[in-house]
């Protein structure tokens, strides 16, 4: 099952997790997007940017190549550590490098966030 | 005159200005917010992140405390440089170094911005 509501409720979590980690934090709601590329949560911490583009998903999925892009943007450009971070039911948030993913061609399964999701406490 | 849509515009056409700048930006609008300080305007470039507070007045105007502890956290905690970002008609917006707006107790009129004031391509 997938609900906007669900990745909402994680998303949220994920950011207050952050700030109590000692990141300032903003989530950028695709409604609030103008055109330019966004990711859906930043941080920032003694001067590390991070962006991570949450997933909220059960089965196996494809990241679209705009959003790789989008990434990779933020990445090369801002100076920014890319994640897409992946949320299963009842289970904590994994990130994944932005470049496995990119490896990977877009697709994260469950076996591919087994082995190289990271706990937000190695972010 | 003050209106939602006028200042709305005029942030929308900054991030513009800034990702033509170079910068990767993010705009989080107020109903995006939850609960966590956040500014306006997040942009970052080489791993260089700024923050935006933005203002579109006309007339003198004074800057809650709130929002001058929120720039404060994101210039301490994340190490951006914070910025009261100012936009009068017919005007190019002009950058106030949160510093120099605290330290005159977050008052901002003609003369601050005049004195204070720096262009975008400074800041």
């Amino acid at each position: 099952m997938r609900s906007y509501a669900k990745g909402y409720r994680a998303e949220r979590s994920l950011t207050h997790k952050l700030a109590e980690m000692g990141y300032m934090t903003i989530r950028a709601p695709r409604s609030g997007r103008i055109g330019l590329p966004s990711p859906d949560v930043i941080a920032a911490k003694d001067g590390k940017l991070i962006v991570i583009e949450c997933k909220s998903r059960e089965s196996a999925f494809t990241v679209r190549a705009e959003q790789l892009d989008e990434l990779t943007q933020w990445a090369n450009k801002a100076g920014a550590t890319a994640y897409i971070g992946c949320k299963q039911s009842r289970k904590d948030w994994k990130f994944l490098h932005l470049s496995d993913v990119v490896a990977n061609g877009g697709n994260i399964g469950k076996k591919f966030i087994e082995d190289k999701g990271i706990s937000i406490l190695d972010i």
